[in-house]
């Protein structure tokens, strides 16, 4: 649908003012594209459900239309680029954080809603200061400048103060002082105290996280969990991995335990919440061309969809919308076989790290055969697959790729693509009719958050004046050397 | 959504009873994928309106909702099975047309149409008796049986007698008698013969078909047009090279006559039409791989598509539904150059056929050069390039490899793919609301034809009862050696 369609189109109007929810629920699956769904419902049919093949996962019956993610400089959109979208309703350059071409802040939805009185959660499973829980709290030139991002998305630099109320995920390393153990920081900013000291519950463990829920209510908003312990770049786990570990939460248990902390805050009030839910690593698991994690981070998301359309059921003050920010990996399904992927328990990250970590003495084929191959589904390789895994100058894309192709998947990129992805929404009743019409058809990212915004009655452009108010050198301030920057507009 | 949710949902009965249509215009653009439109697209975009990447075509605002379409031996799907699902309601194996996976005949929704007092049409630019077309008027186990598909589509052998008023597309060899020249039946049924016997109006020339719309009205249904020449397999030309050949109706023109000589026929009527268009060479040039025909013949669709809301608003007791039968080619955008496929003229399929008839003493070098690469977008290929063109076993492989390169597209198989594609809808004022709820979500491919059976209330299981009424055994009847058969179930 054309902007100008959703602002004065044949019955947008009419629709629209049909539809004032008291609260918004809106879920990014990072990275997911059509094939990510069909191959997720085919693995899931096969395992859990006989080969049924009539069955659904939660999202597809929530498929209303599809968006385009073109950014400004690139047909190929990064997270960054396309979140400015649809967190800010402008288009911008890859790399941009909530901010547009010519370096000017524009306020977010969550941003909006909170100056509304509102409360606000971001529950994700990247870091938290990853570029798209980023743009919903933080302006910044460059997606890279995680200590700044995470300043402001704590409100220790952010020009409004905090903005968020919940704060779910990995990343907990920037907030430590660099003088602290397990920092990453580049500076002494410690943003875990400057979060307690202004009011924030801090837990950095899954014990900590489980004790939020255990006392119903005792620990209120605002609160900060930063979990992972040992993920690559601070990432939370695959969920394969985090089955099997045990020390993280899910991101569904993340997802309940937050709306359930949400409505204990908002339930007696006037003011209801806006929150963003990510399940990030679908694309992670893209740019590794891992299918297996690919497939189950995909399921989780529709669990997590599945959750959400019962809560709302129950709550039919509360609208959900979802998108993606763009596809990853180039996935086709060219002769797929999800049989394939049935036995793998790991991911290819965390076998990487078991394999670079093999005890030195180890006999290379043997800790192969023993110790990676079995959990990535390949413990039937043959000698010769054996052979070339180990004269591969990198495992970890050998293994992809022969798992890719018993799998009969084919990814054309470690990157990201072109194409348009799927836009999903639910809401109660009559309602939910509303927004399905609303929904329908195609539109461009920048649309989103616009039906938000009408739909809670917020001003975006109000956020965006104050953000403007004192100047914004602030957000031209950059915290990384710039000499040192891999582009990363493809990620 | 789920067949019961379709039949016993939480809104379906109020919304199908809102949804009485006197026409149906069915629309299948085969083998186009989400990544097909994106390109298209952007091409279009591009070449058409000066990089406003804000543009749509035409099928983009008409998105509804998604479609799975595996099939009973194969979660990839060719367009036989995906065709008797969308056609006649039931799942099949690969191959199979218009009956169920024990070789027992199924009624199509042309055929309940037909026999309900409607008038019928099938317009396509793949031959007239290729899987698409053949799953609405013809019951067969295997689709290589062409003759017999002929036949049946005609009225020779069907067990009902002519199902359909209007045959538009390629494929004329099938309709002419092993004796005459340019036959390429096995037998000496002369179906031209047959079909103005019984008053049918017999077009085999692109000024036959000028002439049927220039008398308006003077030549009446029943008519039959097959057009091409000399495309490959007798198919209609691809876009790209019909406009620069000029002897054949586009699939636009020949949507064009159709629905007007429809209109002519019923609109005094109580009884209106049911049609099916299919663009059916967006399919051909995925299999092909190439690029640029797959986004011209993307683009054609689009057109179609927008003639077809155009008609609808102007007669609105008309409803529109357009589904894929599958993807084709595993086409993702990885890299997305559209600027590379701007100055394409010429389809691999016509080249190849320029290559194979170049001069005897023709120097290879010269020929590729001047005659070959130009209208294929390759003007500037470097040395190197050339050298690699001219050692390639195929030729035209090579050049689509090159060409997909330089435009950044990819495909990884020269097959079909088991994702999920999108389901299209439109109808006037209220009506379209309705049809845009009952399309939201997720739907099997058997799905469809059960919308439009409720939509125009007929009856495709009486048309079952009849074709099984004197016994099934001229189903299983093949016309075509096995022995020969390359299996085409990816096709």
């Amino acid at each position: 649908m054309r902007s100008s369609a959703i602002i004065a189109g044949a019955f947008a109007p009419a629709v629209l003012a049909a539809i004032q929810a008291k609260n918004v629920i809106y879920i990014v699956p990072d990275g997911y594209g059509q094939a990510s769904q069909t191959m997720a419902r085919d693995l899931a049919t096969l395992v859990d459900h006989a080969g049924d093949v009539t069955r659904e996962l939660a999202a597809d019956d929530m498929v209303r239309g599809l968006v385009r993610t073109w950014a400004t400089n690139n047909l190929i959109t990064d997270s960054a680029a396309s979140g400015t979208a649809f967190a800010c309703g402008f288009k911008s350059y890859n790399n941009a954080v909530g901010i547009t071409p010519d370096f000017q802040p524009v306020g977010s939805i969550l941003e909006a809603a909170k100056l509304a009185g509102m409360k606000t959660g971001l529950v994700v499973t990247s870091t938290i200061n990853h570029a798209t829980p980023a743009v919903y709290a933080s302006h910044v030139k460059h997606r890279n400048s995680y200590d700044e991002i995470a300043s402001q998305e704590i409100g220790y630099s952010h020009p409004l103060g905090p903005m968020v109320d919940i704060l779910l995920g990995g990343g907990r390393c920037y907030f430590k002082p660099k003088s602290e153990s397990g920092s990453c920081r580049k500076d002494d900013k410690d943003l875990f105290g400057f979060a307690k000291s202004h009011g924030f519950h801090v837990m950095q463990n899954r014990s900590a996280f489980d004790a939020l829920e255990k006392g119903l209510g005792k620990i209120r908003l605002p609160y900060i969990g930063l979990f992972n312990d040992d993920g690559i770049l601070d990432q939370m786990k695959y969920e394969l991995d985090r089955v099997l570990d045990g020390d993280e939460p899910s991101l569904l248990e993340m997802v309940e335990t937050s709306l359930n902390s949400l409505h204990r805050a908002t339930h007696c009030k006037k003011k209801g919440y806006f929150i963003m839910i990510e399940a990030s690593r679908i694309d992670h698991a893209g740019h590794a061309n891992d299918p297996a994690s690919h497939a189950h981070e995909t399921i989780m998301y529709n669990k997590v969809m599945d959750y959400v359309r019962k809560w709302i059921d129950a709550h039919p003050d509360t609208i959900m919308m979802s998108a993606a920010d763009h596809e990853c990996g180039g996935l086709t399904l060219n002769g797929y076989r999800p049989l394939a992927l049935k036995d793998v328990t790991r991911s290819r990250e965390h076998l990487e790290t078991v394999w670079k970590n093999r005890p030195s003495g180890a006999d290379s084929r043997q800790f192969l055969v023993s110790e990676i191959l079995p959990p990535f589904g390949l413990a039937s390789a043959t000698d010769a697959e054996i052979n070339t895994l180990l004269q591969a100058s990198n495992l970890g894309n050998e293994l992809v790729s022969l798992l890719s192709k018993k799998a009969g998947v084919n990814w054309s990129t470690g990157g990201h693509t072109a194409s348009d992805i799927n836009l999903h929404g639910y809401a109660a009743g009559e309602m939910g009719k509303e927004l399905s019409l609303v929904l329908s058809g195609h539109h461009d990212n920048t649309e989103l958050p616009r039906i938000v915004e009408k739909a809670l009655g917020v001003d975006m452009d109000a956020v965006t004046k104050l953000l403007r108010a004192n100047g914004t050198n602030w957000v031209v301030k950059r915290d990384f050397d710039e000499t040192h920057i891999v582009d990363e507009h493809n990620h």
